[in-house]
């Protein structure tokens, strides 16, 4: 079975392992978004792909997350008595040689997908993990800070503003002109299965479909199209992703995430029990919908809601 | 009082550490050889600037001579955990921060000049300390490994091969072409002194020297040159220059660096003790000559020797 995963950081790398385990044989192909990207210290970060291939290869910070296990920050104590910041993004010494490397290959001439498939050479991550461009698209969110309207950096509203003020418009800079990553309209056509895990719906899913092509590609595609909430009982599961879907007028509820994506995008969504009276809504607009468990708490929790997305999968094609 | 010096890394900075001693009210410009330069991870590292640096304000390994005190290598074997190398050359965490700000303020388009100053803002290393030049100078050596001729960067030479095997010729690639960095010419012109410190006559002094204007400038320059021998007992102090000298068909003898050097730059030279009957050779060449100790076994004994090369230079003016 050859299923394609858009997946962001934290919530999408937690699902892959669950999918993994839920369906061992898969040919598992993730399109990570690459609007979160920064550069920081003349160094090419790319937060959501490394998440993902830290998480699935072993890697991660299991407590918060993202970065990497056991973890020094030598290099950026440095940096900051050299007076050099941002300081606001913990940049760890070991996951400063990713960048490093990703950096070196990329000044060499590599592509991003290029860059990414010889990372991942090293962590084996069990998925094939591609950058949803290989353009530079970067998400910016509109804000007003100390009585002044600015554009920020998504990672700066997230990181160093902690989304504490209103986001008054998610911008994808760059998505207009960027072409998918070879590879990306492919694994999606060739897919049986197209999933888009409880990762947020603006800033991680809705970067990658603003890619042209993207979106087309999975609504024509033979395939079911099923996604998981990321919001149970009107509240992100983590991260602050109300703040940005009140940034697109999207109310944080789960029926209104899958109305967002919209009926010609998605075949099922499966919302939490908490929110199974949203079920008939989100039924009553096309799509079909289950009420199950959606809290990642372990791996097996997580493997379970996989299985429950690949079954409604399954139900959609019948 | 002004002094230039022209400083290559250890040994030029262990000696400028003793004038500072020697003359602590004295106004000291440092020209430092960037032929040993090399990019590594895609990063710009100036050994001998950094070794300069980091001695004069205090960041030095004292034992190795070269990097940082209380060094860890958590990026190092990340990268080669990635399969990245070269693995021979020993950069740690704290150093890499020094050569991420510099290719981060480099790549912003500033030159090397510019980027040395603002570092320096750290270290504070009571020096004005200039790049030799802006421009890339690559010193590159010409050997012959495993039956094969080829030429290798200077550090692959002296640290990865440890000058084991015979260097055929010696190249500054780019001297040629490079032009002193801003303020070198005229911190030159101004000086009452200039030294040449027990530094690699070849690929330190002479690289700097062979930045045209450079010599030219020091050899009509009204101020007294005195340089100090790093050979002694016909063996250098420290390091491999033996095999450098060889290259430019030298001997390694305190003399034979003098006449090396040559008369119409050089006016005082100092040999060590051990070498007191070559003095009268050298005066023979033209060159005023002193015997005193050159062991830079401590802060004092290195003191000492600046005030001998002070001193040589106030007779060689009277």
């Amino acid at each position: 079975m050859r299923i394609v995963v858009l997946a962001g950081g934290i919530g999408g790398a937690r699902f892959l392992r669950g999918l993994k385990t839920a369906a061992p044989d898969a040919d598992i192909t993730v399109i990570g978004n690459t609007g979160d990207d920064i550069h920081l210290f003349g160094l090419k970060v790319c937060p959501d792909l490394d998440t993902v291939m830290y998480t699935l290869g072993g890697g991660i910070n299991e407590e918060q997350g993202w970065g990497r296990t056991d973890e020094t920050f030598r290099v950026k104590e440095e940096l900051a008595a050299y007076g050099v910041g941002p300081e606001w993004f913990g940049l760890g010494d070991r996951d400063f040689a990713t960048h490093i490397v990703r950096t070196q290959m990329m000044g060499a001439g590599y592509p991003l997908s290029a860059v990414t498939e010889a990372l991942c050479d090293r962590w084996q991550p069990g998925v094939r993990l591609l950058p949803m461009t290989d353009d530079r698209v970067e998400t910016h969110v509109a804000i007003e800070e100390d009585g002044e309207k600015k554009a920020v950096h998504f990672q700066e509203y997230w990181v160093r503003l902690r989304a504490s003020v209103p986001a008054h418009a998610v911008v994808p800079v760059g998505a207009e002109q960027a072409k998918p990553a070879p590879g990306v309209l492919e694994a999606i056509g060739a897919a049986d299965v197209i999933l888009f895990p409880p990762s947020n719906p603006v800033v991680s899913v809705g970067t990658i479909l603003a890619i042209p092509g993207i979106r087309e590609a999975i609504a024509e595609a033979g395939a079911p199209v099923v996604g998981l909430s990321p919001i149970v009982g009107d509240a992100p599961v983590r991260g602050m992703a109300d703040k940005v879907l009140a940034a697109v007028g999207v109310e944080s509820t789960a029926s209104a995430v899958a109305a967002h994506y919209g009926m010609g995008l998605l075949d099922g969504w499966l919302v939490d029990t908490v929110d199974a009276e949203k079920a008939a809504e989100v039924e009553a607009a096309g799509i079909r919908c289950r009420a199950v468990p959606l809290m990642m708490t372990d791996l097996e929790a997580t493997a379970a809601m996989a299985r429950e997305a690949l079954t409604l999968a399954e139900e959609v094609r019948a």
